[in-house]
């Protein structure tokens, strides 16, 4: 059994889940609250020593950290991951560029304004972080003006990396009412027949 | 032929010029002048609409970019990267981290104060990417108290990554001298017979 430690809120962590579902993957949530210091245990640090969400544990008793690394162990062999080793590099290509130049701007902004409640001592922060969120987006939707999905015309876990965040985008401050393309997108990607979302576990 | 854009001193593109030398891979190398805004031609943008280097065409014609893509794409099938699934997902794991809890952290120090030469009004954000850079130094440090390299037990592209920017950390403010187990990592990396110096190629 793969047991999971995360936040279903936090997009990092419903990649997991959603991919664990696309799959029919059998796997054990184990909430984890980070503001209340749940990742930072002598306990929690034993199965990641960077102290983040999410963090797996698979059936064999190996951790394994870092979304994305996740996906790309769970999806192996199956149709969310190319077998082709230029398509795969792309897919990796695309989730890099999420952690890089989309998670930092997007995903952190909504975390201020969402987890911690919009302080004021985070107002410069939030909007040093505007213009990086969207040029992530601008790049996202030049690509997917010309593309169905991120990589290879099919659905990937580089749509799940990237549908992580960019679905509440709103959330911190980024309405995609003039990114059509990202919109058309992310109703694709929900479409699948075995779609979840993050509120049908909160 | 592999066509390489990017800068030698920027630690990203020197892992692919690092792995192209350890694998004997025939390149070719084009400077790009970031400061010189030579990433944000129409050009530039046409191979990476992010606007980023290392930059890479493949020999097929295709654009590939983010340097761990790039590393994942030139090492697959050789001795630089596991075939091994759980492996493969640890090396990924690593490269995540360097970006996300590294780089930006080590990475950016250094450009502030090498790229830059240290201007008064980055001096806030410089005072604030101390923290970051030594919590990272401190995973590594412990890991590589108990591993002679990061994944596996023997030289893979997890190691370069984590080698590009760490080699030169000190140049970001950040010193090695309490890190022995760093420091003994960084020379067993560099005692490869076919290592190659950021500074050979400047």
């Amino acid at each position: 059994m793969l047991e999971v430690y995360g936040d279903i809120h936090s997009g990092n962590c419903y990649k997991v889940k959603l991919l664990a579902c696309l799959l029919d993957l059998p796997h054990r949530w184990h909430h984890v609250d980070i503001l209340r210091g749940e990742s930072r245990t002598v306990e929690f640090l034993a199965l990641n020593p960077n102290g983040r969400v999410p963090t797996v544990v698979l059936a064999d008793g190996h951790s394994l950290w870092e979304s994305n690394a996740i996906l790309n162990y769970l999806a192996d062999g199956s149709d969310f991951l190319p077998g082709e080793r230029r398509l795969r590099a792309e897919v990796l290509q695309w989730q890099f560029f999420e952690q890089y130049s989309h998670e930092p701007y997007i995903a952190t902004s909504r975390y201020i304004l969402r987890y911690l409640g919009n302080p004021p001592e985070r107002h410069a922060e939030l909007a040093a972080r505007r213009a990086g969120g969207w040029s992530a987006l601008a790049v996202m939707e030049g690509h997917l003006r010309r593309h169905d999905y991120l990589v290879g015309a099919r659905y990937s876990i580089a749509d799940i990396a990237l549908y992580a965040y960019t679905h509440v985008a709103a959330e911190g401050g980024f309405a995609l009412d003039d990114l059509p393309a990202i919109r058309a997108w992310l109703a694709r990607v929900a479409s699948h027949p075995q779609h979840v979302t993050m509120n049908q576990f909160a």
